[in-house]
């Protein structure tokens, strides 16, 4: 159900792909989202990212990777904390530097969501 | 009002302008959105989509096809559940999957929208 | 916080930076969002914007540019209007026109951004 959308300038799209997986993992892990339930847009270059250098006293380098996630409302404000910290602990594993990190999320319910086929699974 | 975004890799952007037609027609006859009320951004290969090829017992291939869509809250899960209805039958008309098609939809209010000049048109 | 999303087919991708230059200053002016709070992805070119050439008796045309801002909850419908108003002057002043500018919002809360390093920042 999450829909994820990553946006990079300067992280080659191979190591992007590889940052899915690990978000797509801390999902699984932190908010208990279903392995199989993946759905991810990813652009490496084809956006232009900006981002502050300093906000928060968070140093930045060109490599910022921005974190777009939808999903239903209803997760509390640990789950989220354990979800930022573990997409930052698995990054890290991979070689994407937590600092570089911006996540924000965005909650719809369950009627707002179609899997395909044209029907709204998670209310039938 | 609705804002449409439309991401899929393998498919031409000739086939997800239809696409984006059908969408449009869709919303038109479920939800009521004026015929004129059109804005949409396609993303035809700029973006990398990844998607399960079987979360909920539904067959995906490369052709997937992600549709995010902003509007006004207010509608209800009939009008949705007719919505993905209509988006499947039109697809499969233009020769689009409707398997390979997940909408998920993002809800917000009338002051949040500005259609030019600077105005908020629907709070005036 | 604001995160920013601004899609134009047929600007070119310096006159969208200073164009996320103005609409950072109009969140600064309007929003009272910090001055080194500015997180945006601009793609220009990259993908294809559709907008309807009249809704709302607007005149639009190939210069059409989409803003979309995620944002916390909270602001008043007079700061979305004094957002709205600022983004059209700034705009016009370095040449691209108010009335091929549509705005829209997402709200979301303080728990659902993390700018960094893992953490939740607005929510310690």
């Amino acid at each position: 159900m999450p829909l994820v959308r990553i946006d990079s300038t300067g992280t080659p799209i191979e190591l992007l792909e590889k940052l899915g997986e690990a978000i797509h993992d801390a999902l699984v892990e932190a908010i208990g989202i279903p392995a199989d339930d993946r759905f991810q847009v990813l652009s490496s270059g084809g956006s232009r990212v900006i981002a502050d250098p300093g906000y928060l006293g968070i140093r930045r380098d060109a490599g910022v990777v921005i974190v777009q996630v939808i999903l239903r409302s209803g997760r509390t404000v640990e789950q989220k904390k354990a979800f930022y910290g573990a997409v930052a602990e698995k990054a890290a594993a991979i070689g994407v530097e937590p600092r570089n990190i911006l996540i924000t999320l965005v909650e719809n319910d369950l009627p707002d969501w179609s899997f395909g086929d044209g029907v709204a699974q998670y209310v039938q």
